[in-house]
């Protein structure tokens, strides 16, 4: 008798960074080098100061840093979160409205299948992250994209999305700023008006923030504050302080939903790993030294954009925002791709195979987006960015001439 | 207009250990000490020469440790766990039929989501590990408990399992082994009559053997070994050796289900925690020193495991098994509660509030053990056990005078 499973699961899809990714372990193995514009994988770890002290308490013969955490975090973390928030956001939260989770993935994991069910409908950006549109799927969600343009700064477009809502079908917004992939950091009078939309149309706010210090030009709009009811925040300490790997994040908003998340992530995972829980506690304690590396890191990262800026500006016809944060530069590529019968999927399968460059095709983040390719700025060296942006170029000239 | 949310989520309960837990803190910050007999925790951390090395490379100026890492956890650790399994299962896998997960509660949500859809039946012991329950619940899916008795040693009553099954409907069997809560060893019979009747009737083995290296007496039966094609083996790193808060374990079986294990693992972390990963990659990589910590840990936990049967052989009419394996004591007091009209979760609302002693009550395993308490000996010192152990059996005396 054959054994069943549940076909639901066969909507998942891997992410395309993990899929260029393997491609990039082979071509290693095989001695390739390859720049990597692909992932949104800092570059720069965390402090030596939090990075020595945790090293000093591993020598310690106790089970301080691997017993089990309460399932929504520590209680010190939780309140060092609140104080974070509290600068950054402006905001004031109970620790009962703080739930430290298993990463970023974790927490829109958690908050999905907290509020949405099969048969809803969810506003989202077109482009936006491509995380979403895997997971909106596997919960049977509608995704109703809307599409932001480079011409509008990749903002909302408000009166679409109030278009695009059907009563009783529609619960949430999500919304990301920075913004993955395109850098835009939300206007504070669009994030109002959407404020304003979600409230009147009873609409929660599904609010992705994992660069929210990364923020090279103007300020970080808190959703929450516009709409404190309607408002799931969700945070990641995978960019800042740098730890993609060790999986730790938070998600606030009102205390009776965050409860609710809080067992869908001791479901998942019982509780955020404890070690991680320690150094990001030790992080946010010593706010001198969070701000110091946070000013590190974004002038780390700005001489890199702007390097990959730099040279982008050498690529006839390539069109694209500078970043205000974030990690990425989205590039439409379409006044030079159409007329070769090549799309941002087929020139980042040449990019990689023939100039060991990789990047991520722009359809995994919309259908807008066809024609871009995503570079990511915080992994490489200026100058090994330089060298890769200098190989785009080049293929596409090679491209042009060859037709 | 309110806001709505996914009802199903409102089936999910906090485990049992954190809810005492958080009493405990409580009582902690009142300066109240309190002698741990709830918990499944290691008394001993991981062996001294990993939590050195991980020191060392901590210090280094790089990503190494920090970054993200496959879905399905680094290649060199996957071949670390095929050749662990052959050493301890003597099982030979491929490293495509092996998933790292992030931890125990990861691998049993990630597996339930593969194979089990809402109107499932799954057959499990009564008692059994408390956790199962509430993920079967979120999971729209019927528990069908088999009830496993003391005088059987806790061994699956084989011929109950098979008049429970219904065909079309029951999809998957729970088996643990070494048994939480029993101690029970699975016997090598009981073990290849169930394999056949899974593999008769098209049944998933779900087989959770996270204390496979802590059998003081008796083997480890493979039921992979026993029914390749039916068996998904669920393991975690918690116990040993010993990082329970980093939340790292791995999902081995049929390639083409573990292929979806693994999408339903990045839907849910991304990927397992890269500084857990690195740590048992180096503890299992070095097969002498993981030998000699197991036997070390075994020693350490029998002794205290021998302690707490002592000290409960003072109790009279308690009944209770000497535990093969894990880390746990069940015991029966029956004949003392029922006549007090008492039962095992009152006694440990009492224990707790008079005595200082945490243990769990039976009924949170199953409706049989209502008379149990549960009662765990890895985390305190053997004088600490003998005391625990010595307050249960005065606050008993106590309640019987009282009378």
């Amino acid at each position: 008798m054959g054994l069943r499973y549940n076909r639901d699961v066969d909507v998942l899809r891997e992410s395309p960074t993990r899929a260029i990714n393997r491609i990039v372990e082979r071509f290693r193995r095989e001695g390739r080098d390859v720049i990597m514009l692909s992932t949104g994988e800092p570059g720069v770890p965390p402090p030596g100061e939090v990075r020595l002290w945790l090293s000093e308490v591993l020598k310690e013969d106790s089970m301080r840093l691997y017993s089990y955490t309460p399932s929504p975090g520590f209680l010190s973390l939780r309140e060092a979160i609140v104080g974070d928030v509290r600068d950054i956001d402006g905001v004031d939260l109970t620790v009962d409205q703080v739930v430290v989770v298993t990463g970023g993935q974790a927490s829109m994991f958690s908050t999905f299948a907290s509020i949405l069910e099969p048969g809803d409908e969810v506003i989202l950006m077109d482009p936006t992250y491509f995380g979403y549109w895997n997971l909106l799927a596997y919960f049977k969600v509608k995704p109703t994209p809307i599409i932001a343009t480079i011409e509008e700064g990749f903002q909302p477009d408000v009166e679409a999305v109030k278009e695009s809502i059907v009563r009783g079908k529609t619960k949430a917004l999500i919304l990301t700023s920075p913004d993955n992939p395109t850098g835009r950091v939300l206007d504070w009078g669009v994030a109002r008006a959407l404020a304003e939309i979600a409230v009147d149309y009873g609409l929660w706010i599904v609010y992705d923030e994992p660069y929210k210090t990364l923020i090279y030009e103007g300020e970080h709009v808190s959703m929450y504050k516009l709409a404190p009811e309607n408002t799931i925040s969700l945070y990641a300490f995978s960019k800042d302080p740098g730890i993609p790997g060790w999986r730790l994040g938070y998600v606030y908003g009102p205390e009776w939903i965050v409860r609710r998340i809080a067992l869908v992530s001791e479901a998942i995972t019982y509780n955020p790993p404890s070690v991680a829980q320690h150094l990001v506690l030790e992080y946010l304690r010593n706010r001198e030294l969070r701000r110091k590396h946070v000013e590190y890191v974004k002038r780390v990262y700005m001489e890199r954009r702007d390097v990959m800026l730099e040279e982008l500006s050498k690529i006839k016809n390539a069109k694209y925002m500078k970043p205000a944060g974030a990690m990425f530069v989205m590039v439409n590529l379409g006044e030079v791709l159409e007329p070769l019968g090549l799309d941002g999927a087929k020139l980042a399968e040449k990019l990689l195979y023939e100039k060991n460059v990789a990047v991520i095709p722009g359809e995994f983040f919309g259908k807008s987006t066809k024609m871009y390719i995503r570079l990511s700025f915080p992994t490489e060296t200026p100058q090994r960015i330089r060298e890769g942006v200098r190989r785009i170029k080049e293929l596409l000239e090679t491209l042009e001439t060859r037709q």
